[in-house]
C-alpha cells in the first residue's frame, strides 16, 4: 500500500521555524512547506531593506537552511556573518537572497532559485510578496511601528487595540495553495507578536484557513516574552490566537520538562523571573510532552537586534516526534 | 575508437580568460583548467582584500562564470553588482568567494565548493595560495607596488628592471599538476603586465612549464596598453614572454580582421592613437585569423578600477575555432 505524504505547513518566522523544520524534515512521508512572516526589519535584514529596498531575507534564510540537503559547509556559508568592513553584521545568506531578488526582480522567484541551489527538500514561501510594515496600537493611545521597534516596546501598558500593516499586504498565492492543500498547519513556536501573528493578519490568511481542512497544531512557546506576553498562561495564548484565526486550534503542545537550574538561572539573568509558561491548562486538546532542549545556550546580546536571544529552546527532535504521533494517529 | 580529451590549461586573469574559456567550453573532447593570477587588488576585489583579509576573488569569479553550466540567472547573480548602501560596488560573486574562504578557511577550498555549486565544467585554479603583491621596478629607479597602482603607472619611462612579488609566492600544487598534465597551454589574452605575466613569475611556474610537454599557444592581444606596451609589435610580445617563460611559444595567434571605423574611433577616444597591435611579424609559428568581436562595446569608465575597459575584444567563438584547428591537427 502506498502511503501518501502528509502535507505539513509551518507558520512563523526565523528561529522557531528553523527548530520545528529541522526536526520535521527527518520524518518519513511528509511534504513540508514553510510560510514565513515578512515583517522583520531589524539587524542585517533591516539594513538590506533600507539600503537596497528588498524584502526581508533573514527569516526565509533560516527556513531554507533548515530544509537544505546540501553539505554542512554550504549551510554554514548561508549563516556566515561578516565581521569587518562594509559587510560587517550581514549574514551571507541575507546578501544572497537580496542579490537574487535584484537579479530576478522578485523576492519570491529569488527564493525559488535559492531553494534549487541549496537543494531544499520542501518549499519556503514568503507569506506575502508585499512590503509589510507592522503596526501595533494599544488602547491607551500608544502606537508602535516596525517590527524592530515593536520587539522592544512594552505592549502590556494597556490592551492591544489593533495589529495591522501600514499598507495592504496580500497573501502570496503559493501560501494560499499550501494552506488549502495542508493536512496539518503548525503555528509557531516563535516570537508571538513579531513572528507568529504577523502571518495571521495578512489579507486572505483567515479566509484560506477557513477553507482549509487542515488540523491546526499550536506548539506553545516555552517562555513568555517580557512586556509582550508577561504572565500569560496556556489558556491566554489559545484564546488569543483563536481570535486572529477565527477558528479553533486542534492540538496544543505543552512542554512538561522542567529546565535545569542553570537554564533557569541564565534565563532569569536576562529576562527576569516568572517568564516560564504555566502549563496547568485543562483542555482535551492539550498534549503534554518533554519538548525541551538540554543544550545550554549561553545568553547572547545581539547589538543589531537590540534584544536578547532566547536560550530555553525546543528540542527539534522531541518536537518532531510529538508531531509525528499526532499525524500518524 | 575512444577519443581522449585534450587537456587545455588557460593562464590569465579575469576578462581575457573569460573570453577564451567561454569559447573553449563548447569544444568537444577538451578538459579545461583555468589558472588564475592572484595579484588583483583593485575595485571590489581590493576592498574585500583590505577589509576581510581574503585572497582576490574577482578574476576567479569570472572564470567560474565562464565554465559554469548552471542557469543564466545564477551566472547573472555571480556578476550582479550592488548599487547602494554598504554593499555598493561589490559584485555578489566576489562576496560569495570571500564568504567561502572565511567558512572553509582556505581560498582554494572555497573555489572548489563554488565550482560544485555553480556546476563548473572544468577546474578553476588560483595560481598560488599565497598573498601576492606585485611590484615592478624600472631601470630609472621608479618602483610601483600593487596591481591597481601598476595598472595606472607609466611603465615605459625606462626599461623594466624587475617584476616580482613582495613576498614568497609559490605555485599552487594543483596548478603544477595541471601544467604537467596539459596538452596545450594558452597564455592570455589579457592585460599583459597585470594579468598574464603575474602568473609566469610565481615561484615554480617556470620549472613546471619546463617539465611539461604541452604546446604553448599565445593569442596576441588585439591592442597595446598605453604606457605599458605602447608601440609593441607582435615580435616584441613574443620576445618578452619567452624571457619570462624561459621557453619558446609554439603558436602565435594574430587577428587579421580590421576593427570597424566606429570601433577604432571609440577606442582612440579613450586610449589615443596607435594602440592596435601590428601584425607584420614574419614567423612560421604565426597563425593569422579573424578573431575580432563585432559587438560594439561602448567605453565604460569604472570608478573602482580607475581604468578604461577595453572595447575591442576577441570573439570567443572565433578564438575557440582557431584553437580547435590547432589541437585537432
Amino acid at each position: 500500500m502506498k502511503i501518501t505524504a502528509k502535507n505539513i505547513v509551518t507558520v512563523g518566522g526565523g528561529t522557531g521555524s528553523y527548530t520545528v523544520l529541522s526536526g520535521l524534515k527527518n520524518l518519513e512521508d511528509v511534504s513540508l512547506s514553510a510560510l514565513v512572516s515578512m515583517s522583520d526589519d531589524g539587524g542585517s535584514t533591516g539594513v538590506l531593506r533600507d539600503e537596497l529596498g528588498v524584502l526581508p531575507p533573514g527569516d526565509v534564510r533560516q527556513c531554507l537552511v533548515a530544509l537544505s540537503e546540501h553539505s554542512d559547509v554550504v549551510r554554514n556559508l548561508m549563516n556566515y556573518r561578516f565581521e569587518n568592513g562594509g559587510l560587517a553584521g550581514h549574514s551571507f545568506g541575507n546578501i544572497f537572497l537580496a542579490a537574487l531578488e535584484k537579479v530576478t526582480g522578485s523576492f519570491a522567484e529569488g527564493v525559488e532559485i535559492a531553494s534549487e541551489i541549496l537543494k531544499v527538500n520542501g518549499m519556503v514561501i514568503p507569506v506575502t510578496k508585499d512590503k509589510a510594515e507592522l503596526s501595533i496600537s494599544l488602547s491607551d493611545g500608544k502606537t508602535f511601528e516596525g517590527e524592530n521597534n515593536i520587539q522592544n516596546a512594552n505592549l502590556q501598558s494597556a490592551s492591544i487595540k489593533s495589529i495591522s500593516y501600514k499598507n495592504e499586504v496580500l497573501l502570496n498565492e503559493n501560501a494560499r495553495k499550501a494552506i488549502l492543500k495542508a493536512d496539518y498547519i503548525i503555528l509557531g513556536p516563535g516570537n508571538y507578536f513579531c513572528s507568529v501573528i504577523p502571518n495571521l493578519i495578512v489579507d486572505g490568511f483567515k479566509e484560506a484557513i477557513k477553507k482549509s481542512k487542515a488540523k491546526i497544531i499550536f506548539p506553545m512557546n516555552l517562555t513568555n516574552k517580557l512586556e509582550h506576553t508577561s504572565d500569560w498562561k496556556v489558556s491566554d495564548y489559545v484564546k488569543d490566537i483563536e481570535k486572529y484565526l477565527n477558528k479553533s486550534v486542534d492540538f496544543i503542545l505543552v512542554n512538561n520538562e522542567k529546565p535545569s537550574g542553570e537554564q533557569i538561572k541564565l534565563y532569569e539573568l536576562e529576562e527576569g523571573k516568572g517568564v516560564l509558561v504555566e502549563d496547568n491548562f485543562n483542555d482535551e486538546r492539550v498534549i503534554r510532552a518533554k519538548l525541551l532542549s538540554q543544550t545550554i545556550i549561553k545568553p547572547e546580546y545581539d547589538e543589531n537586534m537590540k534584544a536578547t536571544r532566547g536560550f530555553i529552546r525546543h528540542d527539534s527532535k522531541k518536537l518532531a516526534e510529538c508531531i509525528r504521533k499526532i499525524i500518524n494517529t
